[in-house]
């Protein structure tokens, strides 16, 4: 495995120190409040303190990449929308009428939207962030859906985006993604790194009938035994089952991990990206955050898969980023908690003890 | 049973005509996203938006009430904080410095207190809604909790805080308390409603340990015994079992029905009083949002007895309103999306057919 740029960012990710959770764990328990009596709010304010260094966390500017990409498995009749909804999809979100525009603008959050490999021709459309590694990939029962070194490009392009966020002082990030067809992608990833039946890995996505299920779980299988993929060489995984906007998410939460800022999952694909990234920096899981449980079928043991829990239940699978935006609400107002609420000695209340 | 105004209120609870969620159901349908893609936020929105008549529902001022009172069955050893912490609380809560604030605060939410029963004389506390009805309830192991009158007294005080919210231009609306003991009566009025054991429906509460939960199961076994609560009469559950602030609550909930505004309950206490509101009012399930299942034991019973899902699941166990605040930028970002998202033919995009 050789993949200069990338090996860096890995490496430069540090898990956050287990001293640095003292501090906020003993101001959280000083709240006026029963200690734990806030439950997963707490676990976050915790989190996000930790990795901010502080026992007062403060989040400042939010923002979500919602990344996309086209996908030649469509040609096996995967999804039930038409590749041109991509790019149409992408205008509706530089125009700001899709969900995660509306629920952007609700939490008080950027959005940024980029192309990494829609299969159409933009040219300079404003606001679009223009990182297109390719047309679309390829068909991935044929072959590899991209190039490795398409596939690197397209990380260490993630990796940028997030460094860009930091640089931008961004204090929580989101991912979100545009891709007819990528929730075969990442149900063929989950059905690897499962080790499942790709018949229990694939879902309905934007709402595919029981044949075009079918279809999407005979498309992994001959994915797979086409492809080969190692592994134990997760770029290698990615480049020949993944998507370009699928390996610019993986990308995004290595570098946002590489930065030390707060990294927010989305969907089933979102999720896929991350698993991928935490295969290459387990040491990422300290700074991700997923945002919900998504109502596409394999999204449960992709999560457990992870090691970690959602946020959120609320049977979305739209993806975009929607679930990481509402996500946000909850976790600033976790870390609010932790810097805003007086102690009991501060309001003059009586203790437990 | 003869209970006036009560009466009155109840008889002003109209269900949401079936007709009102036709057309923004089919606007939710025409948005730019599959059909149902946006789960438990496209439910959401289509109730706001059949309560408020239109397809494009609005929500604008947002309110919770936080409703005290005390009680006597904490001389039972029910408890794990002294009943002292009820009014040092409430001046917490006036201060700004309980989560509760912090919460409203996060999702701009205005935050009003009210004294229903708590065992402490205030005399005037600028910000403190003056509503006492008693001096906290009665040990309700020796006999009722309130006398008939008296619950009736609270409940009309929490009808007319809903009705001052929707003067006031309120069009979301929540409901919090803070009653060192109540979950002890709120777990007596699901012992009651769900034809459970006592040692089912009690819970740790605010963190008490096994002696305290075998104490909480007895008081609650004997408070039933003594009083004998007749089912068919659910002001007579109420004012043996209940308290200043449940009851208050539940004429919060009644309230807020007669008067058309969405009312969000928070976790195990208040969601008892809205299961005493639904059997004095079945209709208020129109108006009515579950925010959280809160981490005390008997919740998700209780939630089932009242036949919703709640939005959240985070293992918070506060009360005060915190579930509610917090789902209060769930239900208003659903909201946003019905009245803000384009439409497949306003954004150009191919749909499905």
């Amino acid at each position: 495995m050789n993949h200069g740029e990338v090996s860096e960012i890995i490496a430069s990710i540090k898990p956050v120190e287990k001293a640095s959770y003292i501090a906020p764990k003993t101001r959280m328990d000083d709240l006026t409040k029963p200690p734990g009596s806030l439950g997963k709010l707490e676990d976050i304010a915790i989190k996000i303190a930790a990795i901010q260094g502080t026992d007062k966390p403060e989040i400042g500017k939010k923002r979500i990449y919602t990344l996309a990409g086209d996908h030649g498995v469509t040609e096996e009749g995967v999804s039930a929308f038409p590749s041109e909804v991509t790019p149409q999809m992408v205008m509706n979100f530089l125009a700001g009428g899709a969900a995660i525009n509306v629920l952007t603008r609700h939490v008080g959050s950027e959005i940024q939207v980029a192309d990494l490999g829609v299969a159409y021709d933009f040219e300079e459309v404003p606001g679009l962030l223009p990182l297109k590694v390719g047309m679309g990939t390829a068909n991935f029962t044929k072959g590899p859906a991209m190039k490795r070194e398409a596939c690197l490009e397209a990380v260490i392009k993630g990796v940028n985006l997030a460094k860009q966020a930091a640089k931008d002082g961004v204090t929580l990030l989101g991912v979100g993604e545009m891709g007819i067809g990528n929730t075969t992608s990442a149900a063929a990833l989950l059905t690897l790194y499962g080790g499942m039946d790709p018949d229990e890995a694939v879902g309905r996505g934007t709402g595919v009938d029981d044949a075009g299920l079918k279809r999407k779980a005979n498309a992994i299988r001959r994915g797979i035994e086409i492809n080969t993929p190692d592994l134990r060489d997760p770029i290698d995984v990615l480049s020949k089952l993944g998507g370009y906007e699928i390996a610019g998410m993986t990308g995004v939460y290595l570098g946002a991990a590489a930065c030390g800022v707060p990294i927010v999952a989305d969907g089933f694909i979102s999720t896929s990206s991350a698993l991928v990234a935490l295969k290459l920096a387990p040491a990422l899981a300290d700074y991700l955050f997923l945002s919900h449980l998504s109502l596409e079928q394999g999204h449960r043991k992709m999560i457990e898969l992870t090691g970690l829990s959602p946020l959120l239940e609320l049977d979305m699978r739209l993806g975009e980023g929607t679930g990481a935006a509402l996500a946000f609400s909850i976790i600033e107002g976790a870390t609010k908690i932790l810097s805003e609420m007086a102690t009991f000695a501060e309001a003059g209340v009586t203790n437990k003890d």
